[in-house]
Formats: structure tokens, C-alpha cells, sequence
């Protein structure tokens, strides 16, 4: 089936062709609620009317130019970009994927501190080619510095009592090699899991002092998907660069990096150089423009808080036994399956997934962590958490 | 200036905020012929109002989902591009940059091949980030294969003569190692150079017949931009897979792989993995699908020859004596300038560019190399290269 289409993963056997807020339709005219928000990028819903319109409007004028030239609408967004991400950063540039952007932030790293080496969290998911790929879950690449982590959400832990010595550990024998720590502070693909707050404050701060720069990966994490406005925020730390996409596009392929203009002082041209056929297009940059406006003005994370408490209550309260663990954090929600009646997790979980499609929910499923994942628009509004809610009980029951 | 913008390369002190076909205009209202197509990308031209329709079209509909589903537009637009690239491929994916499409190509050559290493001609621009970039001329990277190889244009050269000792030296010394041969047909980036024929043929060959795959890299050269409608087609060889982008966009970014699924069948699901945000999304797809039916409807590539031929007789005649060297291959055009008067080659290549730019026209100056590099749209006028002419003139006797 779809044997033109490269196999680089499976596919569905339903084409979609039309969608509105939360809603995608497909081919038969039958509609679904999109509780991935596409490919998590639709955070506002799809085909938002203020985006749409801004994107035909600098279609009228611009939508690409020579890498050379800067264009209005560039320096605009830009500008809207930097003031909309807290903790003050002066400079950044817009390319197209999540991807792309760490593996920039990556290489920035190690030309600024001229170290090569890469730390992460074992279950973060950084990206799909180069170095990103190699420092993620996802990769078969060993030898990078992929370290475990304790997960709590209690304000006064112990976490750090048996965490410490991985620490000292990190800090004595690699701090010397080691570029930058990137972080992504809610690891999605890997499983909703939320890194201790105090390890992650304890283990930046020992880092950055030591000359680490801190990298947060927020392609998924931004623009509120974690409950607060970008993922860093659930930490009191202040990370070197922060490299964003997926929700800053909303169904565009627009990416940023973020970061501070003295860090680039000891440079050369040759050490700074990127430079990609749509890097800082207009098209692109109106539609991040546009997408902060509306985060700004309409108050999404704000507004969203009260859809991530209704959802949450909603999920909190299935109690099927083959669910394990339900795991959730702001606008993210996974369910842990596990084998029930002879029937393995796997099994359950591909049943789930298309007794909900049957009912017309799109939900994610990672078969190899047993998880079925849901990240709602932000903008789902009540009488869609309802269907949600009515529709999730109707397909769990079934199982 | 632009401190808001990364300065990942430095930017013309001009805004520009309108296009169209040939043309654009800064805010100030003084419009340029655009001999640098945008970033390479636009060869029908600026806000080509076919694909701008289509593109506002689609956005009615879908421009971004899950990427467990497909559409009817991105499964159009695939067979649609498999049909317009020579030789028959059978799948294709879609991504968003050049330096992505070539990136996967090269990982997925190492994966079917079980090899590591990569072979590239010494000039040759492969992409910005990881291997593709460390195969590049314009990488530091020193460890990698990059060759050098005989530029001619004479159909029965004696290239062969000189250059079968390297030929065979990699045959024998690194052939088992080979993941792929990763060519750009006309090196661009590069200095628009063309290698030899028979040398790209009997290198094709000896290292195909040994399980090597053969990667054309024809993110610039693809869709008409040397003459031809692929730069592979310049030689008698057929590439196992075809890493396109810029052009198929036409300002937009998306980009494709095109390969045979029988090259994939010895993959697992994990080697063949590949997922991005926006791989496959119907606003690309829409384009991709539309610039291909404007190129066969309007036998672009066929057309073009004439414009060809035209600016590449106007551009041989002008004799000024800092011109050290022309080079033309299709719309590819490159003065290579030297030092004249006492003043260098650099400070006169600057001088040109402004000169040029002061006159309304916008092309490309490689300090590096010293070359002054013109692409102009495919679709460009009589009337436009009339402009042209009487412009770059002007330009040139102001030095």
C-alpha cells in the first residue's frame, strides 16, 4: 500500500484531506478529533484563521528572497520571538525543522567551547539525523553520554541524595570534554517523564559553571504544550540557547535557535556559517510572527489551563486494568499499557489505538514503549472535551 | 545592524518586500532583477501565480498532519515527481531542506550498504550540517574522500588517461568501505565546474558494479537550472538515489528523496526509520506537485535554451580585464575575477556586486573563490536579459 511513497515508517489507510481547529477529515467524510495536533505542531488547532490569513496576505508580497537580504516581516518576527521567550535573548534565527535546529545549537556548542562532547537525559528525543539523532533515545549509538535521571514532582525530594554522586561523577570526569547539555525538559517521545527538579537545577548549575553550555530543546515542549509557555520554565535554570519549532509554525515548517550575541564573540565567519535555502524566509517568519501574537494576545497557555485540568481529570478517572500508568504534564497525556487477559501490551495497545480511531479520536501509539499518547490542541474546547471524554470511555470499554 | 538576527553569515543592508517573476523590490520601492533566483530556489520565478494559487487553494484544506497519515495531494505530487525524474524510481518521500533529503541519502546508503565511508568530488556542496556538510569542500573536515577529478567539455578527452590510476587506487583501496558516491552533477557552491564525462562514467561504473550507491545531489542542479532537467543527465549513469530540493519548492521549502523500494527490502523498520514534523505534509506536497506540472505543461527546460544561449553570448562578450574566466553550464553563470590596477580580486568582486546592485541587479559574490555567480530564473524575458545586459555593462565599465 502507498508503495511511491518511501517507507521511512508505516502509515494509517485512511488519507486525510481537510481539517479545521481540532478536527481532520478524511477522504470518506468521516471526522476526527486530532489528539496529536498533527505531528504535535498544531497547538492552536489547524488551519487557524489569523495564520492563514497572514500567510495569504505575505503571499500577496514575499514568501522567499536571496539569504543575503533580510526582509521586514523577518526582523518583526524576530523581534516577537525574543520578547515572547523568557529570560532575555538577543539574537536568533528562524530554518525549518526541530531537528535541525538542536543539531545547530549542537555545533554552536562546540565551536564556542571547542569540546566535542554531548550530554543528555537517556530518554530524550533531540532529533532525526547527525548528532541530535545520536545523543537521543531513539538512536543505536552508544558511546554518547546519555544519563539516566530520578523522576519526582515532590518539592522537598531526596532525589539528589542518590543523585549526587552521578553529578560529581559527571562533573569530575567529563566536564572538560563536554560542549553542552541538552535538555529536553519534558521528555515526550520518550515517555512524558519529568525530570527532578532539583537534579536537573543542581546538575545545570554545576555544568554551566564549569563552562557547559545548556541547550533546551523545546521543538515539542514550546509554546505551551507542558503547561507553562516553554519547557525550561519548570526549572530555575536559564539555558544558552533554546532551540524551538513544531507549535512556533502551527503546520509550517518553521524552526528557530535562540541565543545570546556575546556567546558568538569569539567566532570566525567560517565557525557562525549556516546558511539554507529558506533560512529567515518571510513566510515563514510571518507565520512565527502571527503565532506569537495569538499566544500573546488570546492568553493560550493561560486559557489552556483550565482544558488541561478537565482532560486530566477525564483520563485520571479510566481505571481499566490494562492500564499501568497514566503519566501527564500540562497539555501531555500517556497512558502506560500493560498485558490484561492473555493479551500482551502491544497487542492492547494497537487494539486502543483503532477502537479509538473507530470512534473518530486520533491518538498516538509507541509500540515499542508501550504508549498510548495524547497532545490535544490548546484549544480544544469544552464540548470537545466532552466528545473526547465520551468517545475514550466508549473505546477503552470495548477492549 | 540586525543585532536581533543571528549572525550566522552577514546580510545586505537592504529590506527587501515584494517579488515577482524575475523581480524584486525593497522597501524603499526600487526593484531588482533577481540573478540569484531567491537562495536558488525560485527558477519559475517569484510568487509564480500557479503555485500560489494552489498553495492558497490547499490551505483551505490541509496544509499539515499526523505523519502516521497520508493525503491525496502529497500521493499525487509523489507520482508526479517520480514520473518527471529520468530512469524510473519507484519511491519517494518528502522533507523539507536539500541538506536533509541528501543527509538521509547518505544514511540510508550506510545502512543498506553496511559500509561507512563516503566518496565526493573535492568541490562539491552536499549540504550544511553533519555528513553531508563533512563531505563538502566547504567543511574543515579533512579525513573525508573527497577527490579530485578533470574538468573538460571535449567529447573524446584523454581525462581517462591520466586519471584510471585514481580511478583504481579507490577501487582497490576503499571500494568494500563505500557506503556511497555522493555527486553534484555541476558542482555550484563549488564554482560552477562540470567533470568530465568519461571520468564520472568509468568512476559510476567501477564503483555501482561494486555495491557502492551512487547519490546525485541535484538540490541546485535538479528542475532545468544546467541545461538539462537533471544534472545527472548530463552523464550516461543512473543514480540509485535522488536527493532534490530548492527548485521543486520554487520558494517553498520542501524537498524529496527518490529511490527503488527493493534498495530498502534488507532494512528493518529501525534502519529505515525516519520521521520529521513536516515530512510529507500536503501544503509541500501541493507545490511540489504544481512546479512539476508547470515545468511539463510549459516545457520549461526546453524554452529556456534560448534564454540559455542568449545571456551566455551576452556574458562571453564582455572582455573586461579583471574577467580571469567565464563559466557557463545551463542558467549557470560565473565570472571568476582577478586583481586589476593594483586593486585585488576581492575588493573587485565587492565592487561589482554593488555596482550591480546599484544598477537593479541582484547576484551572488563568492569571496572565497572570487567568483561572481549569476542564476537567473529559467523564465526569465527577452525583455528582462535586454535589461540585463545594459546593466551588467554599465556595472562592469564603472570598475
Amino acid at each position: 500500500m502507498f508503495e511511491q511513497i518511501l517507507q521511512t515508517h508505516s502509515f494509517e489507510p485512511i488519507l486525510l484531506e481537510k481539517a479545521k481547529g481540532s478536527w481532520v477529515w478524511d477522504v470518506d467524510g468521516k471526522k476526527y478529533l486530532d489528539c496529536v495536533s498533527g505531528t504535535w505542531c498544531t497547538n492552536l488547532g489547524h488551519n487557524h484563521p489569523r495564520i492563514m490569513q497572514a500567510m495569504k496576505d505575505q503571499m500577496e508580497k514575499l514568501i522567499h528572497r536571496s539569504m543575503w537580504f533580510l526582509t521586514p516581516v523577518t526582523i518583526e518576527a524576530a523581534e516577537k520571538v525574543l520578547e515572547f521567550v523568557p529570560k532575555n535573548y538577543d539574537a536568533v534565527t528562524f530554518l525549518q525543522s526541530g531537528s535541525e535546529v538542536v543539531e545547530y545549537a549542537i555545533s554552536f556548542s562546540q565551536n564556542v567551547t571547542k569540546r566535542r562532547k554531548i550530554l543528555s537525559l537517556k530518554d530524550s528525543y533531540l532529533g532525526a539525523f547527525g548528532l541530535a539523532k545520536q545523543s537521543s533515545y531513539h538512536s543505536g549509538v552508544a558511546s554518547k553520554l546519555k544519563i539516566p535521571y530520578p523522576i519526582c514532582s515532590t518539592p522537598n525530594c531526596s532525589c539528589l541524595d542518590e543523585h549526587n554522586e552521578l553529578i560529581e561523577h559527571i562533573s569530575k570526569k567529563y566536564v572538560d570534554e563536554l560542549a553542552c547539555f541538552v535538555l529536553e525538559p519534558i521528555m515526550v517521545s520518550g515517555g512524558i517523564l519529568k525530570p527532578c527538579k532539583a537534579f536537573i537545577e543542581k546538575l545545570c548549575k554545576e555544568l554551566q559553571s564549569a563552562g557547559v553550555l545548556l541547550v533546551s530543546n523545546e521543538v515539542t515542549c514550546g509554546f505551551g504544550r507542558t503547561g507553562k509557555s516553554f519547557g525550561f520554565e519548570h526549572f530555575d535554570i536559564r539555558p544558552d540557547i533554546v532551540a524551538i519549532g513544531k507549535a512556533m509554525g502551527n503546520g509550517y515548517p518553521v524552526s528557530a535557535i535562540l541565543t545570546n550575541n556575546q556567546l558568538a564573540d569569539g567566532l570566525s565567519p567560517g565557525e557562525m556559517y549556516y546558511a539554507q535555502s529558506h533560512q529567515l524566509d518571510p513566510l515563514g517568519a510571518v507565520v512565527a510572527k502571527t503565532v506569537v501574537d495569538v499566544f500573546v494576545e488570546e492568553q493560550i497557555v493561560k486559557k489552556s489551563q483550565s482544558k488541561i485540568t478537565q482532560i486530566r481529570n477525564i483520563f485520571e478517572s479510566l481505571t481499566h486494568s490494562f492500564i499501568k500508568e497514566f503519566r501527564t504534564q500540562g497539555m501531555l497525556f500517556a497512558f502506560v499499557i500493560q498485558s490484561h487477559n492473555n493479551i500482551s501490551s502491544k497487542e492492547l495497545l494497537v487494539k486502543l489505538k483503532y477502537e479509538l480511531l473507530k470512534e473518530g479520536i486520533i491518538a498516538g501509539a509507541s509500540l515499542g514503549k508501550e504508549i498510548l499518547r495524547l497532545l490535544p490542541p490548546l484549544t480544544i474546547t469544552d464540548k470537545e472535551i466532552s466528545i473526547l471524554k465520551e468517545k475514550i470511555n466508549k473505546a477503552f470499554d470495548a477492549i
